[in-house]
Parts: structure tokens; sequence; C-alpha cells
């Protein structure tokens, strides 16, 4: 395994990451210290870091950099972003931060961290075309992405710390305060004349101040407690908060459930300032990615060699990832992925079921994953698969689409397929979906039972009405997966209302 | 990893299981079929197989046989117990087998299937001194250990499914018949004089029928849904399961939550066996194994060279095999549990605590896993800890310990400590022993912060009304070890009534 640290020097708080990785196969966090530095302390009025802010600053960078000397990371990246760049005695801290923790930190322009930013987006949604936005604690990051390339970007100094102190200074949230607060915002947008007047689609979210919203938002659903990845803030639950947060004086705002204590004070001028850009864009919701700009410096060294350095394939990569790091049996699942895809052909074909690519990638990825839950018991590995996957996350695939994927794999053997987990996420017909593709992956799970890739092959004929399954196999022995399947065609004879037949 | 595969050929059922292993690394079930095979249908009136439960023995074992040759798993043990073993024209149907299936099969005596249980109970129990009972479909055993050696066994004609054939034929079970199936037992236990008479002190129950009885209670009581394994099923609980089991007629009884619907035609006979075996030997309670006959046979495989085949100590077996299941750093996790237990003993000299033995093995299992949840997501790595050990297991363990080693886990680095998921599974004092417990690993991990073990020892000096947790170091640089504690010590400080220091 390697090993590569981020330390993240922002305005709101230093965090040093550890990702553990081998190139090609998997790459994970390992590793996470955070520390609510908020270096930005007093720096609106001075431009300058003050004594104590930076006292706090350079005795964290001396932890983190103690940590990776002992920890032997020796692949290090530091980062300084907006309050660090902008202060004018920043050379001081600098200076003191190589002098005694002995750690070099690059200071990134805006640009820069905007394309860190765009990275993270681009190798953690299916963004292509659209827009991104971060919330930092100094700053805020606005990208334009054309064909997963970066078109434009700009930073603005509207971090949720910089907004909170000058225009919601007090306890209170009066509306004029609010009001000032938007209006500047729309001022600074100026400066983006590419960003949409109204007609904007797809905008991804990454950053602190959005991750808590969602989880805010989330609190406020029925829908399994996951993480946020592929969660779909709209503006109206966004109003909601906003209206939440302002009702409460500031040093209650972090305890309400979502809203992390430490960045109470300044969430509610993020979530303005994450509005106002919402509103001027036109945007009806934004995606939220977990990812942020430590994965983009992260991103940048995994894929070095490639320009610009992107998975090809977000979802793919994500499923693969999280299927190395549980060391399945890659011919076993490549080969239940395999007939699972060739019957859900099948059955298109035949006019048996109206369902297009998204439901078949859902299905793929629970081929793929079916089997993780084993690590934990070998019983009730159907279960564990399921807990496994709700809570590594799947960037790239919706809230929704994480939980059907966990849904498929908990029925991949036993069970009466059961939708209701979705909650609020549900959309009309997931139910029948479920037990369509629960249907497919139990039968290629058991053509497949004695993992030797015997049948190598399904054809789906529609016969009198009833589905026969002819398989085909290449020598050896098929009495295992034929005896398996014959007693497990029940959920998909019922998805189709016709009876099956293995051949 | 390699492979050892056991073919079970029970009375009531048919199970191939498969288990994978490196030798002192770990071991684990990794595949399994099981099949209501019901071979012994019938064989009371004539002595003899049926056409077709025979029919259905030969082509499971040919199913089997195929799954191994399929899967490559070239260690195949196939074994048979007591319906095979007493009827007339066994060699018929292993001739068949053998002819049909290439499967070579051994019928074992009672004797042997009672010694592959005693392997099992003392593989996965802490039992050194007491007894055993199995409850198979066409026989019991019953055993009695000493030092953890065999010193007596039996094996008698009282499965599930041969006393209820005899004695409970019908739907209903009236008193009359529960009566004269009890009479029967008690008169078959006169051929083990050494069966307690009444002074009974520990008994460990294997098996599917206790195993399913000890699910249908735990159905009945407030405690996390967890396997079965180290729960204390009691005399009590048991004879209200009778009581409830009894007021059903037999079709209905596999509805019951907790037990197998294949079982529920039999599982009341099974419950009065073990009923009568317990109060006549004069046992309070049985203390369930998830380990059964395929265990017993797979660890004389596993433990071969060792005289008898056993664990040195089940407990730590069962807690590094799954600390090596998930591949945990061992220098890391190892030093965290040296400066646990330092810590631990040193409270306890200074009469900080009055806790022993017990507690700071859980303490010692905790810090071993109280990682293993990285491997599904750092983020919340502690919540899924939990959610590994309680669903692992950990043999040797009660159900209450293994609950409070997963809660441990949960909090060794943050949150507040809460045992309330223990619900009836806890004692007097656990609330304050998990406190106490969480406050010292907590410190632990936080003074292993970097994972280069530089704080080398903790010394616990009392002094003036506050505690002070003297530091030893060996070279390098104890600042992260040093700032991560001093932040982390209020959950001991607060198990222990004062202020806590790191020096």
């Amino acid at each position: 395994m390697d090993r590569q640290a981020i330390i993240d020097m922002g305005s709101n708080s230093f965090r040093l990451v550890v990702y553990g990785y081998e190139p090609e196969r998997w790459w994970a966090l390992i590793d996470e210290i955070r520390e609510a530095v908020r270096v930005s302390e007093g720096m609106r009025e001075s431009g300058r870091l003050q004594p104590e802010p930076m006292n706090r600053a350079l005795h964290t960078a001396a932890v983190f950099a103690a940590f990776c000397r002992s920890a032997k990371v020796e692949k290090v990246d530091a980062i300084a972003t907006s309050a660090i760049r902008e202060a004018e005695n920043r050379d001081e801290l600098l200076e003191e931060v190589r002098r005694r923790a002995g750690l070099e930190v690059r200071v990134i322009s805006g640009e820069e961290e905007a394309r860190l930013g765009y990275l993270a987006i681009a190798n953690s949604t299916t963004l292509a075309d659209g827009h991104g936005v971060e919330i930092g604690g100094g700053s805020a990051q606005l990208t334009a992405l054309e064909g997963r390339r970066l078109r434009d970007s700009i930073s603005l100094p509207l971090g949720a710390v910089r907004v909170s102190e000058a225009f919601l200074p007090g306890d209170d949230a009066p509306g004029k305060a609010q009001k000032a607060l938007r209006r500047h915002v729309e001022e600074q947008l100026e400066q983006a004349p590419w960003w949409p007047d109204g007609e904007g689609a797809r905008l991804v979210g990454i950053g602190g101040t959005i991750r808590n919203l969602a989880a805010a938002a989330q609190k406020t659903l029925d829908m399994p407690d996951i993480d946020v990845g592929g969660f779909e803030l709209s503006a109206e639950m966004l109003a909601e908060l906003i209206d939440e947060l302002a009702s409460h004086p500031a040093p209650d705002r972090g305890s309400i459930s979502g809203i992390k204590p430490d960045r109470g004070d300044v969430i509610l001028g993020g979530a303005l300032v994450l509005a106002t850009f919402m509103e001027r864009g036109g945007f009806e919701a934004v995606e939220v990615s977990e990812a942020g700009m430590r994965e983009g410096a992260f991103f940048e060294k995994l894929l070095q060699g490639r320009d610009p350095p992107l998975f090809d394939d977000v979802r793919r990569a994500s499923v693969v990832n999280l299927a190395h790091r549980f060391r399945t049996d890659d011919a076993h699942v490549d080969h239940v992925a395999r007939l699972s895809l060739e019957m859900y052909d099948g059955l298109a074909d035949a006019g048996l079921h109206q369902y297009g690519d998204e439901e078949r990638e859902l299905l793929w990825a629970a081929c793929m994953l079916h089997d993780i839950g084993v690590a934990i018991d070998y019983d009730d590995h159907h279960r564990h698969s399921h807990y496994v996957i709700l809570n590594s996350g799947l960037p790239g695939f919706s809230s929704r689409e994480l939980v059907l994927i966990a849904l498929i794999a908990r029925y991949h053997r036993k069970g009466e397929p059961d939708a209701s987990s979705l909650g609020d996420l549900a959309v009309r017909g997931d139910k029948a979906r479920l037990r369509l593709l629960t249907g497919v992956i139990r039968l290629a799970e058991q053509l497949e039972r004695s993992r030797d890739q015997i049948v190598a092959g399904v054809e789906v004929v529609v016969d009198n009405g009833a589905v026969r399954l002819a398989t085909r196999t290449e020598g050896g022995d098929p009495s295992v997966p034929l005896w398996a399947a014959r007693r497990n065609s029940d959920v998909l004879a019922d998805a189709v209302g016709q009876p099956v037949e293995i051949a």
C-alpha cells in the first residue's frame, strides 16, 4: 500500500487526510485529523493574520507534520487557501511553519483552488457539462465544466466565515442583513459573466458548508442514514433550512441535527451564499459530492499521467474500487454480472420489461458488490453487503441509486424484495424495479453457484406464455447451477408475470 | 488461502460447508449449502432408508460433490451420522453415492460423533469442566469435559426427528404425549450414569435444534439482533418456549419467530429432550455455541498436530482471528492494547476502579478490534467496528460480553458512552463499567495516535486528588500523542471522578 497525505490549511479548519492506495486497484481514506483552527479570525479588519490564530495554525501544522513523520507517511502535500493566501503577513506564518514544523506549504491561487475542486467534481460525479460550487471558509469557488473539462472558474471572497463576520456579526440574522448579504453575493457574481443567468441545469456542490447543509436536510427526510454524497439538495429544502437556521440565535445553530457544532456560527452565511448562487443561476437543486479540494489534490497524484487526471468512468471506478477493497473473487462477480446483463437484455428484447441503461448499470454494480459482506460473516452476508454498500458510498451514484444497489445486493440470495427503506427517495415504480433486478441477480448468482463459470451464457426464449432460460455450458458439469437456479426462479417469475424455466 | 469442505449428512438435513483459512492466521466459513433432505423419513418402522428419502440423499450428495469439483475444493470430508449409520440398507446408499457422485462417505460411530461435538465445544467456548449436549435429527450426544478433555460421552437415539415421529406424530402435542416423551428420555439417560443427578454446573449446547430454540428465546428479549453464539438459554425460557410451541399445531410451529420453517414440526420434540436433560442434570441454563459437529471436524484438521486439537485460548483465538481477517495493523492494535492494560492495571492499583480480569479481557479484545470498521469507511469507523463485531461474533464470549466489546470499540474515539443497547443483557453496573473501559481505550488510542509506538508506556500516579498519566517515550517526537490525549481525557476523568492529566 502506498500512502499520500494532504494537509489542507483552510480559513475555517485545518485538516490532515491520509489516503492509502494501490495504483489501478483501489484507494481509500485511511486517516484524518481535523482541527477547527479558524485562522482567519479577526483578519477582516486588518488584512493580517492575528497572533492567536497564527499560534493555533502553527501548533496544528506542527502536530500534522509530526504525525506524518511519526507515521512514516512520506508523500505530503500541504496546501494553504484563501485566508493565508490573502494575509499580508502570510510569509511570517509560512516561515515559522517551515522552521518549526519542518513543513513546506504551497499557497495556491484562487484559480488553482477552483481547479482542484473541479478535479474533485469530475472524479466523484457524472457531471460532464454543468457547474460546480464550493463554499469554503474564506472564499467560494465557482466552476463551469464542458465535456468533463474545466471551462471557466473563479474564486470569490464569499466564504462562510468571511460573509458571516461581515454581514451577520451578532447572534441574530435580521432580514435586512440577509438581504444585504445576498445583494453582495449578486454583485460579486458579476465577475463571473459565464455563470448561468437563470438557465442553469446541473450543479454539483462540494466542501464542508454544503455537506453540512445537505446532512441537515437529510435528517428531515425519511431515508436511510447514509452519507451526503449523491444527495440532491433542492432549492426548496435549502430555503426551509435558511428559515430554520435564521430562527435560532447563532450560538444555537450548531445544535441543529446535521450541522457540525463548530460550524454553527457561520453556516447561515454559507447557506445564503449558496442560495444566491442557485437563484441567480436558475438551479433547482445542487447535487452533493463528498469529495473536495483535498480529493482533487489526491486524484491529481493518483491519476498522474492522465491529462486531465480523470477516471474514465466515475461510477465504474467507484464500484471496482469498493470491490477491490474487499478482495472479491473477480472471476465470480464478473461472471454473475455477465449472466445478469445477458438475462436483463434478453428479457428486454422479449418485451418483458421496459427498463433501460440506468437500471442495467445498477444491476451491474450490485453484481460486482453482492458478496462483499462475506468479509463480515458468511451467515447473512447479503445483509452485510447491504450495510457495507450503504456506508461506504459510491461516488457518481445518487442517494437513491446507492440505496437501490444496496437493496439488490441485499436480496441477491434470499428474502422478499422490499423497497420500503427508500422512503422519500423512492420514485414511482421502484418496487417493481427492485423486484425485476432482484429476480435477475438471484438467478445469475445461482447459475454461477459453483463459482466456475460453467454456465457460459444464457438466452431468453419466450415460449407459449413461459420464459425459458436456455443455458449454454462450456465443459464440466452444470448440475449444481441448474439445481440451484431451478429453486430460485420465483422472484423473476413474479416480476415478469410468467413461469420461468431453466433449460 | 486453503480450503476445506465438510459434508454433513444428518438425519434432518445435509449440509456442505467450506472453510477458508491460512494456518496460524485466520479461518472463516466461506460457503454453505443446506438441503432439508430428511433422510430418516419413514425409517422408524422399517429400520431401512426408504426409496424417496434415499433418492433425495443421493441427489443432494451428487450436487455437493459436483460443487466441490467445480469450485476446485480438493479437501473434502463427507460424514454420515445416525440415520445412515443405523439403516440396515446403508451400504446400498453409500455405494450409489460412491458410484454416481464419486463421493467417499465415512459413517461415524455415535462415539465419534460425540467426540467431534466435544471438539466444537472445547474450541468455541471457555468450558473446561462441565457438560455438553447436542440434539441432532436422529440422535443426541452427551459429553462430559474435564480439564478441556473429553471424559465421557454417549450417543442416544433421542434426535428431534426421531422422538417427534415416535411421540408427537399428530398436529397436537397433548400433555400425556409430552410426558411419555420425557419419561423415555429419562429412561435413556440411565445409560449415562455420569450425567449429573441434579448437581450440574455449566452446560454447553450445540446443533441446529438448540440454536433454533435460542434464536426463538432471543426474539422475546430486548437485546441486539446478534447470532446465538454465547447466548444463555435458561431453563425458565425453555419452559416458556415449550408451552408456546405446544400451544400451536405442528404445521404452525415453523412460523414462530426464530424457528426455521423446515424444523417447525420437530422442534417441540427436540425442546422436550433438551428440557429433560437439563432438569435431570440440574442445569439452570445452557450456553449456546454456534459451532457443531462440522466445526469439530474442521478444527481437527486446522489444528492437526495438537493433541487434542484445541486452541490454547478460545477467546484469544476468536479475537485474533477476526482481527486478522480484517488485516488490522498488528503493531498499532497490540500497542493500544498494551497501553490500555497498563492504565487499567495502574488505575486498579491506585484504587480508582474495582474491576477485575473479566473486564480487563473485554478491554483487550476491544483494543484488538477497534479499527476493523475502517475496512468499510474511515468516516464513522467506530460505528462500523461495532457492527462488524456484533455480526461476526466472537466464540468464547457471552452475548453480553460480545455487546460490551462492540460498545467499547464503538466509543473508542468519540461519542458519549451509551450502554442502553445491552437491554436485557445488562447486569448491574454495566453503564459505569462501559464508561471506565471507554475512558481507558480512548486515551490509549490517542497516546498511540501517530501509530509509531512512541509512547512506550504509561504510569498512573495519583496526586492530590488528580490522576496523572506519566508517559514514557522512546526516541522520536511525542507531540502528536500528547496533543491528542490531552483533548480526550474527559471520559476517563468522569469515570474515576478526578481530573486526568497527561504528563
